[in-house]
């Protein structure tokens, strides 16, 4: 152990494991999370290459042999919990998505969702046995988040009882989805449907794409891997293009719409159901995103206690980087947002699940709102997270850029969550929507419940920001609910501005649209500010929780930062709204450096108490035993580069060069 | 040509080919970089595959095999200016570091500064000829900015008239030098000098480090690649592990300080004269910020106007993306900032050359105040355009986490600008401690000279930020001369709140470094707002310098936007200093809007006159052309995994698997 780190864990001043379990939600699940971690990392099946040693075709091919071995282990050892099967997976394949992820998060759900029994039958079972993979094929090549513009076709013919399948365009050829390249031979195609020479708009379809014996693509369709991107090396992308591939009657999925033998169309019956899938999977990366950040500040607060460097003092022994006040700034504020982002992760997990139970006794009334937060939420984490990785990395000098750091490979496999499941500024501006909406209702008089309730009349003061200096609050920047407060005033604040805005657009004549985007500016700023409340809220909500005396003076220190940090980052608007003068942002800078010293002697602790296995996080970096050069010295002669003395170019290239010149 | 991006360009106001005039600093300018570059871009000895589709050793060999080309054809045109072959090679490796680039960036240009006569025989002209190959090795493994802290000892032995080079630890290791892994047979190595018992600092040696004819290390030898990492996955940067290894006295360099054959140290004439080159790598490294913001808003903008998506009017057909004000708010800041940023590298470029005229003249009066504002500026221009690539290639969605698209490689490349020659942080604080000083100074009734001479006394009020609301000012925010004036209140509000708690600390008894520490997050501030006002302040000279009505038009509009956005985005600096007032920054925001819708009809052709071929930019979505889809999918065909119908992993583990269930 380095005598650093070691002297650094003497400091603590709570009890990490019981952190630990906090975070995790109990002393049970942090216990089984650890028993699974463990099955896998000391399964000699799993040993692996460092995939930043292989090429794109052997990471793929390292990541498929490992997903095989994963599906045979996990009937071995009767896992069927999907939050086990996630632990388990997320152990063979750390923070890396891999090529079976849509065959078991979209194909298998999406048959047990929408297809008939006898689909199941023929599909489900050979599905779950692996004989039929499958991916969930709805993005195109020109058509992401809008799906109305899908331009893929399925037509019935009823002559013969098939869909034909057809990519009329270029832009229509479906693009992205995870497995599609090389690994699936089924898709489930989201295809506008045609019957009777009417379109009934998105249904999804069974579509058989390569040979079930051979593998190899069947006649009709083009298909194949996208080619490499920013992270998801593991994961084969891929393109389809249908060239009026005909598919039987019954392999559109028909729970719930359908379509005749004789080319009939029924009607499903209204579902907002859906709401429910995608508040969950919303919900999942805000959780990743506390996870990509407990990640990155456990490497970089790691390494910046072994890391000396430069001087305080002239002539004294280089400072740990941790003891400069610039680190502190860069990293503090990124460790209390991992605990923040944690916790609200787990509460809308909680929500999630509450809700669901409402849900199946036919009471949706708080799945708007819920939907509504959700989808800011995944823009507010990520984005911020996104970020947050960076000033990580960076924080390490140069040895953050090397593979061995592991922060390029977070910072790739985290981004992508800023795009899928919702593109962020379009989830911004789909809370946006809630909020006018609940703002008009509260101005018409209506009483707001649940989050948005202070957006009611009666419990804030009309917004004049003219009069900014006046109102100046008497705030306590100790305490907590006088910080979640202004939060919320603040939100109040720019949600009004905001509706403001499109009422001066439609005072000139705009129409309701052209008012909505000359004001998206407007409407993204107040969807932030929202989330931000609700974030600096659920957190200190969460102090309420705890009970052990150490353990809720530093969550209180860290939340503390988190919402301080947020106001003076912020801190136009704090002024403009009155909310806050001056003066009162100055002492916020000196509160800042107060917490900051606060946090130094437990920051290591802090991060200990994530508990991510060495092996998980994979970085040299961030070793629990802090003994980092010597191991990158060894990562580095394990480089490919390194497996002859001399590389082939200086003879092919260097050599004859002298001749020439 | 896309219809729709022929339409944008029948909308342009101003004549295009004088902006990129403009830009490359005269027509001459223009035609002799569109003459090398066509050189390069039709030579088929420089064809290459996109290195996207190869393994790391591929694509090092490949970058070989052309820098070896390039050699020799520099010869054969006889291109011998630097500024020419810096343009040559920039088209032989688009945007790509490449294994010779400390070889002619370091490794040659020390010999030329500080070799003598004799070692210029014995080294310069091999090393011309490639027969020496050289890298420059000062970084080691636990040792960056500090450069005292180096630990590399070169120990002189009179007996043999040799210096032993060691690396005691594993710290010691040689880390990150470009080329010295694979590439190199000689290195110059930084190491402490020993002699007759003493330390003399850090030193240059030249060390054989591979036979000249085999290109096998050399006893004592150890070196190798340091792996993969973010980017520059071209260059073979190195470790270099010296085990006693003994060179002749002659190879250390000596032009300044020596060592006799006894074993005497001769002291160098002071030297200030480094921060000559400091200063004009730190212009370069800000040529490069704006050369990264021209690219990437090139295509994210050009892809933009091809791209249409959802809607803004229910049943209208969909928009255009960049007619989204959301859209237009990410994308054109970062337009105005690579303008601002190019226009910047220009002034710094042009007062290095005029102050290198000073310096031989013997007058260093402007160095120091340079040297101060290019750290900072290398800081500003770096982390700025750092999150603007990030920006656009979000503002493409899917597509733009494609290697076809070029931002991932666009980002990876870039983003270490960040921390080589000088840590951004290190560097902001360097610029603060020359705004320290210039206060003080102005203080003790000094009268500055220069772009800090607004810290007069008598040229701005004494800052009270609790009398905020009582001073905002008559800010014309159509015009730029107002803008700056502003930005440097801002500056020097920020400078003085930095003193104030430096101040404040040391009457806390701290000691002067404690209380510099205590005060780094202030410190930080001012650095970043004394440079954006100069970046403002450039912006608005440039201005001045352009007759073309149209062109000052547009340009003009650039440059607001730049201003107000970033007031905008740091509206509580202002708020607090009481330069403006809440329903002031209540106006910022319609104005931006306004500016937004300006630019709208000017966006493509503001970014073609960057003139960036469609060679140098290698991304399908900025073909100047428009004609994304039908190349997109031409270039993922050609994936490597595409090129057999199916992976082999397959057989190996996907057909077992099915009898194992």
């Amino acid at each position: 152990m380095n005598p650093d780190i070691l002297n650094e864990r003497r400091k603590t001043t709570f009890d990490v494991e019981k952190l630990t379990n906090i975070l995790n939600g109990g002393p049970e699940k942090t216990n089984r999370r650890r028993e699974i971690e463990s099955m896998v990392l000391n399964d000699p099946d799993f040993k692996n290459e460092d995939p930043n040693f292989l090429s794109r075709s052997e990471r793929y091919d390292q990541a498929v042999k490992k997903s095989a071995q994963m599906i045979l282990k996990l009937r071995e050892y009767g896992i069927a919990d999907p939050e086990e099967i996630y632990c388990y997976k997320s152990s063979v394949h750390p923070g890396r998505p891999e090529p079976f992820d849509l065959h078991l998060g979209m194909f298998l759900p999406t048959l047990l969702n929408q297809a008939t029994p006898e689909q199941m039958d023929r599909f489900f079972m050979p599905a779950w046995n692996l004989e039929i993979i499958g991916t969930y094929a709805q993005t195109e090549m020109g058509h992401g988040t809008h799906i109305r513009g899908l331009e893929t076709t399925a037509t019935y013919d009823p002559v013969t009882e098939e869909f034909i399948l057809n990519s009329p365009t270029v832009s229509s050829i479906k693009w992205w989805p995870g497995g599609l390249g090389k690994t699936s031979n089924h898709a489930i195609v989201l295809a506008q449907l045609y019957t009777q020479g009417n379109c009934h708009g998105l249904h999804a379809f069974i579509v058989p794409i390569r040979d079930m014996s051979t593998h190899i693509p069947l006649p009709g369709v083009v298909v194949g891997d996208i080619g490499p991107k920013f992270g998801f090396t593991e994961v084969d992308n891929g393109f389809l293009k249908l060239d009026h591939v005909r598919i039987p009657r019954e392999n559109m999925l028909m729970k719930y719409a359908k379509v005749d033998p004789d080319g009939t169309y029924v009607k499903p019956p209204s579902a907002k159901l859906t709401y429910g899938t995608m508040v969950f999977i919303r919900s999942m990366i805000v959780g990743e995103s506390a996870r990509a950040l407990a990640k990155s500040s456990t490497i970089a607060i790691r390494y910046s206690v072994v890391r000396h460097q430069s001087e305080i003092r002239p002539g004294a022994p280089e400072p740990q980087i941790l003891d400069y006040q610039t680190q502190q700034y860069k990293l503090f504020p990124v460790l209390a947002m991992a605990y923040a982002f944690t916790f609200v992760g787990q509460y809308m997990n909680q929500t999630y699940h509450r809700i669901t139970g409402d849900i199946n006794q036919g009471d949706l009334s708080e799945l708007p709102e819920l939907h509504a937060l959700s989808a800011g939420l995944k823009a507010f984490t990520t984005w911020a997270a996104n970020s947050a990785i960076e000033v990580c990395r960076m924080s390490c000098g140069g040895h953050g850029y090397s593979c061995s750091s592991a922060f390029p490979d977070i910072y790739v496999d985290f981004t992508p969550t800023c795009t899928y499941e919702g593109e962020n500024t379009v989830m911004m501006l789909q809370t946006a929507r809630y909020l006018m909406k609940s703002y008009r209702q509260a101005r018409a008089g209506q009483r707001l419940q649940g989050i948005v309730s202070y957006l009611n009349e009666a419990d804030h003061p009309r917004i004049q920001p003219q009069l900014a200096a006046a109102r100046s609050t008497g705030i306590d920047m100790n305490d907590m609910s006088s910080l979640v407060e202004v939060y919320k005033l603040r939100a109040a604040t720019l949600v009004e501005l905001a509706a403001e805005s499109i009422q001066k657009e439609m005072q000139h004549n705009k129409s309701q649209e052209d008012a909505w985007n000359n004001s998206a500016i407007d409407l993204v700023r107040a969807s932030d500010a929202h989330c931000h409340y609700v974030v600096v809220k659920l957190f200190a909500d969460k102090l309420g929780e705890i009970d052990d005396a150490p353990i809720h003076s530093v969550l209180l220190t860290l939340a503390r930062l988190y919402a301080l940090y947020g106001i003076s980052n912020n801190s136009g608007d704090f002024l403009q709204a009155g909310l806050l003068n001056g003066s009162q942002v100055l002492q916020i800078t000196t509160h800042i450096k107060e917490l900051l010293s606060e946090l130094r002697p437990n920051a290591v602790a802090l991060v200990d108490a994530f508990d991510i296995h060495d092996k998980m996080l994979n970085s040299v970096l961030g070793r629990y035993d802090g003994n980092v050069y010597e191991h990158m010295f060894e990562w580095a002669r394990r480089s490919p580069l390194n497996s002859t003395e001399v590389h082939e170019s200086y003879h092919k290239y260097l050599k004859p060069l002298r001749s020439k010149l």
